[in-house]
Protein backbone atom coordinates (compact mmCIF):
# COMPACT_ATOMS: atom_id res chain seq x y z
CA UNK A 1 0.00 0.00 0.00
CA UNK A 2 1.29 3.65 -1.36
CA UNK A 3 2.47 5.69 1.43
CA UNK A 4 0.93 9.11 1.75
CA UNK A 5 2.88 10.55 4.96
CA UNK A 6 6.59 10.44 5.75
CA UNK A 7 7.75 9.74 9.33
CA UNK A 8 7.67 13.49 9.99
CA UNK A 9 4.65 14.29 8.70
CA UNK A 10 3.08 11.83 11.31
CA UNK A 11 5.12 13.70 14.19
CA UNK A 12 3.91 16.98 13.03
CA UNK A 13 0.17 15.44 13.04
CA UNK A 14 1.15 13.80 16.14
CA UNK A 15 2.17 17.29 17.64
CA UNK A 16 -0.66 19.20 16.06
CA UNK A 17 -3.55 16.83 17.31
CA UNK A 18 -2.27 15.03 20.29
CA UNK A 19 -0.14 17.50 21.95
CA UNK A 20 -0.42 16.01 26.03
CA UNK A 21 1.11 12.64 24.57
CA UNK A 22 3.39 13.08 21.29
CA UNK A 23 6.48 13.64 23.00
CA UNK A 24 6.41 10.08 24.50
CA UNK A 25 6.48 9.03 20.97
CA UNK A 26 9.12 8.61 18.11
CA UNK A 27 9.04 6.97 14.98
CA UNK A 28 11.98 4.52 14.05
CA UNK A 29 10.58 3.32 10.78
CA UNK A 30 8.50 3.65 8.08
CA UNK A 31 8.29 1.24 5.07
CA UNK A 32 5.38 -0.09 2.81
CA UNK A 33 4.95 -3.13 5.13
CA UNK A 34 5.78 -1.92 8.38
CA UNK A 35 5.59 0.81 11.09
CA UNK A 36 7.96 1.11 14.18
CA UNK A 37 7.18 3.50 16.78
CA UNK A 38 9.09 3.92 20.11
CA UNK A 39 7.57 4.38 23.87
CA UNK A 40 10.24 6.82 25.09
CA UNK A 41 9.87 5.71 29.06
CA UNK A 42 9.77 8.06 31.56
CA UNK A 43 8.48 7.99 34.78
CA UNK A 44 4.44 8.16 34.34
CA UNK A 45 5.23 5.23 32.33
CA UNK A 46 5.95 3.64 34.85
CA UNK A 47 4.17 0.94 37.91
CA UNK A 48 6.01 0.37 41.17
CA UNK A 49 9.00 -1.79 40.72
CA UNK A 50 10.15 -0.01 37.46
CA UNK A 51 7.88 -1.90 35.03
CA UNK A 52 5.93 -0.07 32.25
CA UNK A 53 2.03 0.07 32.96
CA UNK A 54 -0.52 -1.89 31.05
CA UNK A 55 -2.31 1.44 29.60
CA UNK A 56 0.72 2.76 28.76
CA UNK A 57 1.40 -0.19 26.29
CA UNK A 58 -2.35 -0.18 25.25
CA UNK A 59 -1.42 3.21 24.75
CA UNK A 60 1.76 2.16 22.57
CA UNK A 61 -0.04 -0.06 20.20
CA UNK A 62 -3.08 2.50 19.28
CA UNK A 63 -0.27 5.39 18.17
CA UNK A 64 1.84 2.42 16.57
CA UNK A 65 -1.58 1.36 14.51
CA UNK A 66 -3.65 4.18 13.99
CA UNK A 67 -0.02 6.10 12.49
CA UNK A 68 -0.30 2.89 10.15
CA UNK A 69 -3.16 3.81 9.20
CA UNK A 70 -2.71 7.74 8.59
CA UNK A 71 0.51 7.26 6.37
CA UNK A 72 -2.10 5.49 4.07
CA UNK A 73 -5.07 7.16 4.35
CA UNK A 74 -3.11 10.62 4.48
CA UNK A 75 -3.72 13.82 7.50
CA UNK A 76 -7.36 14.50 6.35
CA UNK A 77 -8.75 10.81 8.24
CA UNK A 78 -10.21 10.66 11.30
CA UNK A 79 -10.09 7.22 12.09
CA UNK A 80 -11.63 6.08 15.73
CA UNK A 81 -10.47 3.18 17.61
CA UNK A 82 -13.27 0.28 17.88
CA UNK A 83 -11.59 -2.67 19.34
CA UNK A 84 -8.54 -3.95 20.41
CA UNK A 85 -7.45 -7.37 21.74
CA UNK A 86 -4.04 -6.77 23.89
CA UNK A 87 -2.42 -9.77 25.12
CA UNK A 88 0.38 -9.48 28.20
CA UNK A 89 2.86 -11.77 27.91
CA UNK A 90 6.29 -11.27 29.60
CA UNK A 91 7.38 -8.23 32.23
CA UNK A 92 9.03 -5.33 30.04
CA UNK A 93 12.37 -5.32 31.43
CA UNK A 94 13.44 -1.95 34.05
CA UNK A 95 15.13 1.09 32.27
CA UNK A 96 14.99 0.85 29.00
CA UNK A 97 12.33 1.97 25.74
CA UNK A 98 9.04 -0.14 24.20
CA UNK A 99 9.35 -0.70 20.51
CA UNK A 100 6.27 -1.59 18.45
CA UNK A 101 6.56 -2.72 15.22
CA UNK A 102 2.92 -2.53 13.80
CA UNK A 103 1.26 -4.28 10.10
CA UNK A 104 -1.73 -3.13 8.73
CA UNK A 105 -4.00 -6.39 7.57
CA UNK A 106 -6.84 -4.58 6.43
CA UNK A 107 -7.09 -0.84 5.13
CA UNK A 108 -10.94 -1.57 3.72
CA UNK A 109 -13.37 1.61 2.93
CA UNK A 110 -14.62 1.29 6.52
CA UNK A 111 -12.47 -0.98 8.49
CA UNK A 112 -8.64 -0.46 9.30
CA UNK A 113 -7.19 -4.21 11.00
CA UNK A 114 -3.59 -3.69 11.98
CA UNK A 115 -1.36 -5.94 14.19
CA UNK A 116 1.11 -4.94 16.90
CA UNK A 117 3.90 -6.56 18.50
CA UNK A 118 5.83 -4.62 21.37
CA UNK A 119 9.52 -5.28 22.71
CA UNK A 120 11.93 -4.18 25.36
CA UNK A 121 14.34 -2.34 23.21
CA UNK A 122 17.16 -4.93 22.47
CA UNK A 123 15.33 -8.19 23.38
CA UNK A 124 13.60 -10.72 21.20
CA UNK A 125 10.95 -12.14 22.93
CA UNK A 126 7.69 -9.71 22.54
CA UNK A 127 6.39 -8.41 25.80
CA UNK A 128 2.99 -7.63 24.33
CA UNK A 129 0.98 -8.23 21.53
CA UNK A 130 -2.58 -6.16 19.95
CA UNK A 131 -5.08 -6.16 17.61
CA UNK A 132 -7.31 -3.15 16.78
CA UNK A 133 -9.62 -2.21 14.75
CA UNK A 134 -10.49 1.14 13.38
CA UNK A 135 -13.51 2.58 11.71
CA UNK A 136 -13.34 5.17 9.01
CA UNK A 137 -15.44 8.30 8.60
CA UNK A 138 -17.28 7.59 5.40
CA UNK A 139 -16.31 11.07 3.94
CA UNK A 140 -13.03 10.75 2.50
CA UNK B 1 -18.35 -15.39 46.49
CA UNK B 2 -17.54 -13.97 49.60
CA UNK B 3 -15.61 -11.02 50.04
CA UNK B 4 -12.63 -10.36 52.19
CA UNK B 5 -11.80 -6.72 51.52
CA UNK B 6 -13.99 -3.57 51.90
CA UNK B 7 -14.01 -0.36 49.89
CA UNK B 8 -12.02 1.59 52.29
CA UNK B 9 -9.54 -1.82 52.14
CA UNK B 10 -9.20 -1.77 48.44
CA UNK B 11 -8.60 2.15 48.75
CA UNK B 12 -5.49 1.88 50.93
CA UNK B 13 -4.00 -0.74 48.69
CA UNK B 14 -4.68 1.37 45.90
CA UNK B 15 -3.09 4.56 47.07
CA UNK B 16 -0.20 1.66 48.74
CA UNK B 17 0.72 -0.43 45.73
CA UNK B 18 -0.04 2.61 42.74
CA UNK B 19 0.45 5.60 44.13
CA UNK B 20 0.68 7.34 40.67
CA UNK B 21 -2.60 6.82 39.71
CA UNK B 22 -5.22 6.26 43.16
CA UNK B 23 -6.26 9.31 43.26
CA UNK B 24 -8.04 9.01 39.68
CA UNK B 25 -10.35 6.69 41.16
CA UNK B 26 -12.99 5.98 43.82
CA UNK B 27 -14.94 2.72 44.55
CA UNK B 28 -18.59 4.04 44.30
CA UNK B 29 -20.26 0.33 45.26
CA UNK B 30 -19.25 -2.88 46.50
CA UNK B 31 -21.00 -6.09 46.37
CA UNK B 32 -20.93 -9.93 45.84
CA UNK B 33 -21.85 -9.42 42.30
CA UNK B 34 -20.33 -6.83 41.24
CA UNK B 35 -17.87 -3.65 42.30
CA UNK B 36 -18.15 -0.27 40.82
CA UNK B 37 -15.55 2.05 40.00
CA UNK B 38 -15.24 5.79 39.07
CA UNK B 39 -12.67 7.56 37.18
CA UNK B 40 -12.45 11.06 38.08
CA UNK B 41 -12.29 12.58 34.92
CA UNK B 42 -9.15 15.61 34.48
CA UNK B 43 -7.09 17.09 32.14
CA UNK B 44 -4.50 14.41 32.00
CA UNK B 45 -7.30 11.82 30.91
CA UNK B 46 -8.43 13.57 28.12
CA UNK B 47 -8.26 14.39 24.15
CA UNK B 48 -8.78 17.46 22.59
CA UNK B 49 -12.06 17.96 22.00
CA UNK B 50 -12.32 17.07 26.13
CA UNK B 51 -13.32 12.91 25.09
CA UNK B 52 -11.77 11.01 27.53
CA UNK B 53 -8.57 8.58 26.25
CA UNK B 54 -8.70 5.40 25.09
CA UNK B 55 -5.49 4.36 27.34
CA UNK B 56 -7.92 6.17 30.19
CA UNK B 57 -10.79 3.52 29.64
CA UNK B 58 -8.43 1.09 29.42
CA UNK B 59 -6.92 1.53 32.67
CA UNK B 60 -10.18 2.01 34.30
CA UNK B 61 -11.30 -0.95 33.34
CA UNK B 62 -8.00 -2.91 34.13
CA UNK B 63 -8.40 -1.58 37.70
CA UNK B 64 -12.32 -2.25 38.36
CA UNK B 65 -11.62 -5.69 37.55
CA UNK B 66 -8.52 -6.10 39.39
CA UNK B 67 -9.96 -4.80 42.22
CA UNK B 68 -12.96 -6.89 42.03
CA UNK B 69 -10.54 -10.05 42.28
CA UNK B 70 -8.60 -8.44 44.79
CA UNK B 71 -11.50 -8.09 46.97
CA UNK B 72 -12.37 -11.75 46.60
CA UNK B 73 -8.79 -13.00 47.24
CA UNK B 74 -7.65 -10.39 49.79
CA UNK B 75 -3.98 -8.64 49.43
CA UNK B 76 -1.76 -10.93 49.57
CA UNK B 77 -2.72 -11.56 46.12
CA UNK B 78 -0.35 -10.51 42.88
CA UNK B 79 -2.52 -11.31 39.67
CA UNK B 80 -1.44 -9.92 36.60
CA UNK B 81 -3.35 -8.76 33.92
CA UNK B 82 -2.51 -11.10 30.86
CA UNK B 83 -5.45 -10.34 28.16
CA UNK B 84 -8.09 -7.37 27.76
CA UNK B 85 -10.50 -7.39 24.80
CA UNK B 86 -12.31 -3.97 25.02
CA UNK B 87 -14.31 -2.64 22.50
CA UNK B 88 -15.03 1.46 22.64
CA UNK B 89 -18.78 1.62 21.41
CA UNK B 90 -19.98 5.97 22.02
CA UNK B 91 -17.61 8.81 22.46
CA UNK B 92 -17.80 9.69 26.66
CA UNK B 93 -19.88 12.87 27.56
CA UNK B 94 -17.95 15.74 27.81
CA UNK B 95 -16.94 16.85 31.28
CA UNK B 96 -18.51 13.94 33.72
CA UNK B 97 -17.20 11.00 35.32
CA UNK B 98 -16.74 7.67 33.81
CA UNK B 99 -18.48 4.79 35.72
CA UNK B 100 -17.41 1.20 35.04
CA UNK B 101 -19.55 -1.66 36.54
CA UNK B 102 -17.12 -4.93 37.09
CA UNK B 103 -18.65 -8.47 37.69
CA UNK B 104 -16.42 -11.10 37.77
CA UNK B 105 -17.42 -14.19 35.78
CA UNK B 106 -14.26 -16.97 36.68
CA UNK B 107 -12.21 -17.24 39.89
CA UNK B 108 -10.07 -20.35 39.30
CA UNK B 109 -7.28 -21.56 40.90
CA UNK B 110 -4.82 -19.81 38.07
CA UNK B 111 -6.65 -17.61 36.10
CA UNK B 112 -10.08 -15.24 37.17
CA UNK B 113 -12.77 -13.36 34.34
CA UNK B 114 -14.12 -10.19 34.66
CA UNK B 115 -16.60 -8.01 32.39
CA UNK B 116 -16.37 -4.15 32.98
CA UNK B 117 -19.04 -1.90 31.44
CA UNK B 118 -18.22 1.96 31.29
CA UNK B 119 -20.77 4.90 31.05
CA UNK B 120 -20.73 8.52 30.90
CA UNK B 121 -22.03 9.79 34.50
CA UNK B 122 -25.84 9.96 34.51
CA UNK B 123 -25.97 8.39 30.85
CA UNK B 124 -27.52 4.81 29.98
CA UNK B 125 -25.71 3.73 27.24
CA UNK B 126 -22.45 2.43 27.64
CA UNK B 127 -19.79 4.04 26.03
CA UNK B 128 -17.49 0.92 26.28
CA UNK B 129 -17.10 -2.94 27.24
CA UNK B 130 -14.33 -4.66 28.04
CA UNK B 131 -13.39 -8.34 29.29
CA UNK B 132 -9.79 -8.95 31.09
CA UNK B 133 -7.88 -12.17 32.45
CA UNK B 134 -5.62 -12.30 34.98
CA UNK B 135 -3.04 -15.21 35.88
CA UNK B 136 -3.27 -15.93 39.73
CA UNK B 137 0.25 -16.95 41.04
CA UNK B 138 0.65 -19.92 42.74
CA UNK B 139 1.30 -19.50 46.25
CA UNK B 140 -1.45 -18.37 48.04
CA UNK C 1 -34.80 -0.67 20.67
CA UNK C 2 -38.19 -1.98 19.34
CA UNK C 3 -38.21 -5.94 17.95
CA UNK C 4 -38.93 -6.52 14.14
CA UNK C 5 -39.41 -10.40 14.02
CA UNK C 6 -40.34 -12.45 16.18
CA UNK C 7 -39.25 -15.99 17.56
CA UNK C 8 -40.89 -17.86 14.58
CA UNK C 9 -39.66 -15.14 11.83
CA UNK C 10 -36.21 -15.48 12.92
CA UNK C 11 -36.61 -19.52 12.97
CA UNK C 12 -37.47 -19.27 9.58
CA UNK C 13 -35.13 -17.08 8.37
CA UNK C 14 -32.69 -19.56 9.65
CA UNK C 15 -34.00 -22.16 8.13
CA UNK C 16 -33.59 -20.59 4.61
CA UNK C 17 -30.38 -19.01 5.07
CA UNK C 18 -28.54 -21.33 6.94
CA UNK C 19 -29.96 -24.88 6.46
CA UNK C 20 -26.89 -27.12 7.28
CA UNK C 21 -27.09 -25.72 10.77
CA UNK C 22 -30.52 -24.40 11.80
CA UNK C 23 -31.56 -27.63 12.96
CA UNK C 24 -29.00 -27.34 16.03
CA UNK C 25 -30.44 -24.00 17.36
CA UNK C 26 -33.82 -23.20 19.03
CA UNK C 27 -34.95 -20.06 20.29
CA UNK C 28 -35.80 -20.10 23.77
CA UNK C 29 -37.12 -16.55 24.92
CA UNK C 30 -36.52 -13.20 23.27
CA UNK C 31 -37.19 -9.70 24.61
CA UNK C 32 -36.24 -6.00 23.68
CA UNK C 33 -33.53 -7.06 26.22
CA UNK C 34 -32.19 -10.37 25.91
CA UNK C 35 -32.14 -13.38 23.08
CA UNK C 36 -31.58 -16.81 24.40
CA UNK C 37 -30.89 -19.65 22.34
CA UNK C 38 -30.38 -23.05 22.95
CA UNK C 39 -27.52 -25.65 21.19
CA UNK C 40 -29.21 -28.44 20.49
CA UNK C 41 -26.27 -30.31 21.63
CA UNK C 42 -25.80 -33.85 19.63
CA UNK C 43 -22.48 -35.64 18.29
CA UNK C 44 -21.79 -33.73 15.90
CA UNK C 45 -21.19 -30.76 18.56
CA UNK C 46 -18.93 -33.41 21.18
CA UNK C 47 -15.26 -33.91 21.88
CA UNK C 48 -14.44 -37.04 22.59
CA UNK C 49 -15.13 -37.34 26.48
CA UNK C 50 -18.34 -35.67 25.72
CA UNK C 51 -17.32 -32.13 25.98
CA UNK C 52 -19.27 -29.92 23.41
CA UNK C 53 -16.20 -28.07 21.15
CA UNK C 54 -14.65 -24.99 20.78
CA UNK C 55 -16.12 -24.30 17.55
CA UNK C 56 -19.52 -24.95 18.01
CA UNK C 57 -19.52 -22.76 21.61
CA UNK C 58 -18.14 -20.06 18.78
CA UNK C 59 -20.79 -20.85 16.48
CA UNK C 60 -24.13 -20.58 19.31
CA UNK C 61 -22.42 -17.12 20.27
CA UNK C 62 -22.35 -16.01 16.75
CA UNK C 63 -25.66 -17.28 15.74
CA UNK C 64 -27.10 -15.54 18.98
CA UNK C 65 -25.55 -12.49 18.52
CA UNK C 66 -26.56 -12.17 14.61
CA UNK C 67 -30.02 -13.03 15.61
CA UNK C 68 -30.40 -10.50 18.28
CA UNK C 69 -28.85 -7.90 15.41
CA UNK C 70 -31.65 -9.21 12.88
CA UNK C 71 -34.14 -9.20 15.16
CA UNK C 72 -34.36 -5.40 15.24
CA UNK C 73 -32.90 -4.72 11.72
CA UNK C 74 -35.45 -7.08 10.00
CA UNK C 75 -34.92 -9.55 7.71
CA UNK C 76 -33.03 -7.40 4.89
CA UNK C 77 -29.93 -6.40 6.58
CA UNK C 78 -26.89 -8.87 5.48
CA UNK C 79 -25.07 -8.26 8.78
CA UNK C 80 -21.54 -9.99 8.63
CA UNK C 81 -19.15 -10.78 11.39
CA UNK C 82 -15.73 -8.84 11.90
CA UNK C 83 -14.85 -9.78 15.24
CA UNK C 84 -15.18 -11.99 18.00
CA UNK C 85 -13.38 -12.67 21.43
CA UNK C 86 -14.40 -15.40 23.29
CA UNK C 87 -13.20 -16.84 26.53
CA UNK C 88 -13.36 -20.19 27.42
CA UNK C 89 -13.90 -20.69 31.38
CA UNK C 90 -15.28 -23.81 32.35
CA UNK C 91 -15.68 -27.02 31.10
CA UNK C 92 -19.33 -27.89 29.61
CA UNK C 93 -21.40 -30.51 31.34
CA UNK C 94 -22.05 -33.55 29.45
CA UNK C 95 -25.03 -34.72 28.05
CA UNK C 96 -27.07 -31.49 28.15
CA UNK C 97 -27.97 -28.43 25.99
CA UNK C 98 -25.91 -25.58 25.75
CA UNK C 99 -28.34 -21.82 26.64
CA UNK C 100 -27.03 -18.78 25.18
CA UNK C 101 -28.36 -15.25 26.19
CA UNK C 102 -27.03 -12.23 24.14
CA UNK C 103 -27.47 -8.81 25.00
CA UNK C 104 -26.99 -5.77 22.45
CA UNK C 105 -24.75 -3.37 23.51
CA UNK C 106 -24.79 -1.03 20.82
CA UNK C 107 -26.55 -1.24 16.90
CA UNK C 108 -25.03 1.80 14.93
CA UNK C 109 -25.64 2.24 11.16
CA UNK C 110 -22.45 0.73 10.64
CA UNK C 111 -21.22 -1.58 13.34
CA UNK C 112 -23.17 -3.97 15.82
CA UNK C 113 -21.97 -4.69 19.16
CA UNK C 114 -23.63 -7.69 21.48
CA UNK C 115 -22.47 -10.21 24.59
CA UNK C 116 -23.16 -14.00 25.02
CA UNK C 117 -22.82 -15.74 27.89
CA UNK C 118 -23.21 -19.24 27.67
CA UNK C 119 -24.26 -22.10 30.18
CA UNK C 120 -24.32 -25.64 30.44
CA UNK C 121 -28.38 -25.65 30.80
CA UNK C 122 -29.64 -25.67 34.71
CA UNK C 123 -26.29 -24.85 35.35
CA UNK C 124 -25.44 -21.40 37.08
CA UNK C 125 -21.88 -20.65 36.40
CA UNK C 126 -21.07 -19.78 32.84
CA UNK C 127 -18.91 -21.92 30.51
CA UNK C 128 -17.91 -19.27 28.20
CA UNK C 129 -18.50 -15.52 27.38
CA UNK C 130 -18.07 -13.54 23.85
CA UNK C 131 -18.15 -10.56 22.49
CA UNK C 132 -19.15 -9.83 19.04
CA UNK C 133 -19.12 -7.08 16.62
CA UNK C 134 -21.29 -6.69 13.30
CA UNK C 135 -20.48 -4.97 9.87
CA UNK C 136 -23.94 -3.59 8.84
CA UNK C 137 -24.08 -2.99 5.12
CA UNK C 138 -24.93 0.71 4.58
CA UNK C 139 -27.73 0.10 2.03
CA UNK C 140 -31.19 -0.51 4.27
CA UNK D 1 12.06 -23.51 20.62
CA UNK D 2 13.02 -27.36 19.88
CA UNK D 3 10.30 -29.68 17.96
CA UNK D 4 9.13 -32.90 19.91
CA UNK D 5 7.08 -33.78 16.83
CA UNK D 6 6.74 -34.13 13.21
CA UNK D 7 4.07 -33.58 11.09
CA UNK D 8 3.61 -37.45 11.35
CA UNK D 9 3.40 -37.61 14.65
CA UNK D 10 0.75 -34.53 14.97
CA UNK D 11 -1.18 -35.94 12.66
CA UNK D 12 -1.47 -39.58 14.59
CA UNK D 13 -2.12 -37.51 17.54
CA UNK D 14 -5.08 -35.64 15.55
CA UNK D 15 -6.34 -39.17 14.77
CA UNK D 16 -6.29 -40.67 17.89
CA UNK D 17 -7.74 -37.90 19.80
CA UNK D 18 -9.88 -36.04 17.16
CA UNK D 19 -11.09 -38.61 15.07
CA UNK D 20 -14.41 -36.62 13.82
CA UNK D 21 -12.33 -33.81 12.27
CA UNK D 22 -8.64 -35.22 11.97
CA UNK D 23 -9.48 -35.66 8.33
CA UNK D 24 -10.37 -32.34 7.84
CA UNK D 25 -7.18 -30.76 8.18
CA UNK D 26 -3.28 -31.33 6.83
CA UNK D 27 0.06 -30.08 7.63
CA UNK D 28 1.52 -28.56 5.30
CA UNK D 29 4.87 -27.39 6.88
CA UNK D 30 6.42 -27.00 10.12
CA UNK D 31 9.54 -25.39 11.28
CA UNK D 32 10.95 -23.88 14.54
CA UNK D 33 8.73 -20.78 13.78
CA UNK D 34 6.02 -21.97 12.13
CA UNK D 35 3.53 -24.60 11.46
CA UNK D 36 1.30 -24.47 8.18
CA UNK D 37 -2.46 -26.30 8.35
CA UNK D 38 -4.51 -26.86 5.63
CA UNK D 39 -8.16 -27.28 6.01
CA UNK D 40 -9.35 -29.13 3.27
CA UNK D 41 -12.64 -27.32 2.53
CA UNK D 42 -15.71 -29.82 1.81
CA UNK D 43 -19.43 -29.03 2.25
CA UNK D 44 -19.84 -29.42 5.78
CA UNK D 45 -17.64 -25.79 5.92
CA UNK D 46 -19.63 -23.75 3.86
CA UNK D 47 -22.24 -21.69 4.44
CA UNK D 48 -24.90 -20.90 0.97
CA UNK D 49 -22.69 -18.94 -1.56
CA UNK D 50 -20.08 -20.72 -1.16
CA UNK D 51 -17.86 -19.18 1.59
CA UNK D 52 -16.31 -20.75 4.83
CA UNK D 53 -18.04 -21.15 7.54
CA UNK D 54 -16.93 -18.69 10.68
CA UNK D 55 -16.81 -21.81 12.87
CA UNK D 56 -14.82 -22.89 10.61
CA UNK D 57 -12.31 -20.70 10.65
CA UNK D 58 -12.47 -20.40 14.04
CA UNK D 59 -11.21 -24.23 14.10
CA UNK D 60 -8.74 -24.09 11.83
CA UNK D 61 -6.98 -21.49 13.79
CA UNK D 62 -7.46 -23.29 17.12
CA UNK D 63 -6.53 -26.72 15.63
CA UNK D 64 -3.26 -24.79 14.29
CA UNK D 65 -1.77 -23.03 17.43
CA UNK D 66 -2.90 -26.44 19.45
CA UNK D 67 -0.89 -28.27 17.16
CA UNK D 68 1.78 -25.87 17.41
CA UNK D 69 2.07 -25.88 20.94
CA UNK D 70 2.10 -29.83 21.02
CA UNK D 71 4.73 -29.96 18.68
CA UNK D 72 6.76 -27.85 21.12
CA UNK D 73 5.57 -29.98 24.38
CA UNK D 74 5.12 -33.73 23.19
CA UNK D 75 2.25 -35.35 23.02
CA UNK D 76 1.40 -35.93 26.95
CA UNK D 77 0.58 -32.31 27.34
CA UNK D 78 -3.39 -31.89 27.81
CA UNK D 79 -3.08 -28.09 26.76
CA UNK D 80 -7.21 -25.94 26.78
CA UNK D 81 -7.97 -23.56 25.19
CA UNK D 82 -8.82 -20.21 27.35
CA UNK D 83 -9.32 -17.31 25.04
CA UNK D 84 -9.59 -16.63 21.26
CA UNK D 85 -9.73 -13.54 19.70
CA UNK D 86 -10.44 -13.22 15.66
CA UNK D 87 -10.81 -10.86 13.19
CA UNK D 88 -12.59 -11.72 9.71
CA UNK D 89 -11.54 -9.32 7.22
CA UNK D 90 -12.06 -10.58 3.93
CA UNK D 91 -14.37 -12.96 2.41
CA UNK D 92 -13.10 -16.41 1.66
CA UNK D 93 -12.72 -17.37 -2.37
CA UNK D 94 -15.03 -19.87 -3.01
CA UNK D 95 -13.56 -23.66 -4.35
CA UNK D 96 -10.01 -23.42 -2.57
CA UNK D 97 -8.64 -24.54 0.47
CA UNK D 98 -7.96 -22.55 3.85
CA UNK D 99 -4.08 -22.31 4.70
CA UNK D 100 -3.63 -21.18 8.36
CA UNK D 101 -0.06 -19.91 9.67
CA UNK D 102 0.50 -19.93 13.09
CA UNK D 103 3.35 -18.44 15.32
CA UNK D 104 3.94 -19.62 19.12
CA UNK D 105 4.37 -16.07 20.60
CA UNK D 106 4.95 -17.22 24.89
CA UNK D 107 5.38 -20.86 26.03
CA UNK D 108 5.50 -20.06 29.58
CA UNK D 109 4.99 -22.85 32.40
CA UNK D 110 1.35 -22.23 33.03
CA UNK D 111 0.16 -20.18 29.58
CA UNK D 112 0.87 -20.58 25.70
CA UNK D 113 -0.16 -17.42 23.35
CA UNK D 114 0.20 -18.05 19.24
CA UNK D 115 -0.91 -15.77 16.19
CA UNK D 116 -2.77 -17.47 13.82
CA UNK D 117 -3.23 -16.35 9.96
CA UNK D 118 -5.80 -17.39 7.50
CA UNK D 119 -5.88 -17.25 3.44
CA UNK D 120 -7.34 -18.35 0.42
CA UNK D 121 -4.74 -20.72 -1.26
CA UNK D 122 -2.98 -19.14 -3.57
CA UNK D 123 -4.14 -15.51 -2.29
CA UNK D 124 -1.76 -12.96 -1.10
CA UNK D 125 -4.45 -10.99 1.60
CA UNK D 126 -5.67 -12.62 4.95
CA UNK D 127 -9.17 -13.45 5.63
CA UNK D 128 -8.53 -13.65 8.88
CA UNK D 129 -6.63 -13.53 12.03
CA UNK D 130 -5.98 -14.95 15.27
CA UNK D 131 -4.75 -14.99 18.97
CA UNK D 132 -5.40 -18.02 20.93
CA UNK D 133 -4.15 -18.50 24.54
CA UNK D 134 -3.88 -21.86 26.04
CA UNK D 135 -4.07 -23.15 29.54
CA UNK D 136 -1.12 -25.44 30.27
CA UNK D 137 -1.80 -28.14 33.28
CA UNK D 138 0.78 -28.05 35.82
CA UNK D 139 1.55 -31.53 35.78
CA UNK D 140 3.93 -32.21 32.56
Amino acid sequence: MELKMTPDDLCAFLDREFPQVSADFAIDALTEDQLTVRLRVGDRHLRPGGTVSGPSMFALADVGVYLAVLARLGPVALAVTTNCSIDFMRKPAAGVDLICRTKLLKLGRSLAVGDALIYSDGLDAPVARATLTYAIPPAR
